[in-house]
């Protein structure tokens, strides 16, 4: 299965003190763009592939969708989201990503922040997400960039103007990534942007939109630590159709 | 008009000398890729936009194409090509791709080769082959990728056990890079791959394929210099159908 980190106790008290994590949405720089690639929520099944804390699914319940399903494999995670994110609409169900199933046509979207870039075998999840999904249903998904994730080293390099690069090796070489974020040894799967949008349209997703997202100049302003931040992307975002 | 540095003679002069130049597609490692992603020739009304030395023109008039139309901004691009691969099938014109105009669904398949980075107006030349083309023409075509041309200073960094990494910077700033390749002051566009990819979406193409080139291993054993283009992708293919 799928390394769970976000069940071991250092990463958990970590992530928990992440803006996202005590702010939900609102914590997340990037969800104003996830926001704008989503479909009008009212009366739509939803389900959420890593649903963490359960943010999503609360703001989903709250805009009218007729239900939402929330996936997480931490049930560290799961606890919080039904106590902090509980709704009549939602039901949280501890799924491990990596053997992924769903009824077939059940949903008319699927959604997921953050968390596909754990996942190792992304084409079967993308095909039992395209199964599970109505035809014209929509999938929009985060996950960090393939910038992000591909080096060895990932680290900010200063020039002698104190300007950031970051650097890129590896990139064509996809699998694990092991990084100590928050917690040590925290694997993740790197693909190339290719295999992602490959892999969706191999599965019969159109690409409907691709957003490499960096903080905008306001984000920045408020939190200039986010400064380097606009060298390179931290996210890939991808709104695709069935 | 766009910088057009083939006409500059210390630039053609160095490129005069590449394989790409001397041995036609057979000297363009990315040729291959290219290739795959392209429909059978046989018959079809093809348009070539950057024709340079009009290798690719000859082939697919060699491949059966019914007409090949080579534009190139370049004068001394063209005579080259006027004399070295002429052909009953081809017409090569002088075009500068910036104001490029075409005829009204009058092609099967537009191909473009290493020449789309040099145009600030993408979405102007996208609209264009979009409009001449028929309902499920094909749109293939090779740019530098824009992890490759974002950085002010796109050298390889060596690290300590002497592995390389490229340098990653500026990637959300669109707009011109100057480089000095071959000839000093070389203007090319950047543009982010999303801006890439949804600048095609918006005019009407569905995304078929993505391709980040980098060479093949047996590319590399053969020619070991190439070793480091392993660490980062050197080309974006993108294949797209009206």
């Amino acid at each position: 299965m799928t390394q769970n980190i976000y069940d071991d106790p250092v990463f958990f008290a970590g992530y928990a003190q992440l803006p996202r994590s005590r702010q939900g949405l609102q914590g997340a720089p990037e969800w104003p763009s996830l926001r704008a690639l989503l479909p009008p929520i009212l009366g739509l099944r939803v389900v959420d592939l890593g649903c963490g804390y359960g943010w999503f699914c609360r703001w989903a319940s709250d805009a009218g969708a007729r239900c939402v399903l929330g996936l997480d494999v931490s049930t560290s995670m799961l606890a919080e989201a039904r106590a902090q994110n509980s709704g009549l609409a939602i039901t949280y169900d501890c799924v491990d990503l990596e053997h992924l199933s769903l009824p077939t046509a059940s949903f008319d979207l699927a959604y997921s922040s953050l968390a596909l870039h754990y996942v190792a075998d992304f084409a079967a999840v993308v095909k039992c997400v395209h199964d599970s999904l109505i035809d014209g249903g929509r999938f929009v998904f985060s996950i960090e960039h393939p910038i992000y994730m591909a080096s060895r080293a990932p680290q900010w390099l200063m020039d002698a103007s104190g300007r950031a690069s970051w650097p890129v090796d590896g990139y064509c070489r996809e699998g694990p990534r092991t990084t100590n974020w928050l917690a040590d040894g925290v694997v993740k799967q790197h693909r190339t942007i290719a295999t992602t949008l490959n892999t969706l349209i191999s599965a019969g997703f159109g690409i409907r939109h691709v957003q490499e997202f960096g903080p905008s100049q306001a984000q920045v302003a408020a939190l200039p630590e986010l400064t380097p931040e606009l060298e390179r992307p931290m996210f890939l975002i991808v709104s695709a159709q069935r």
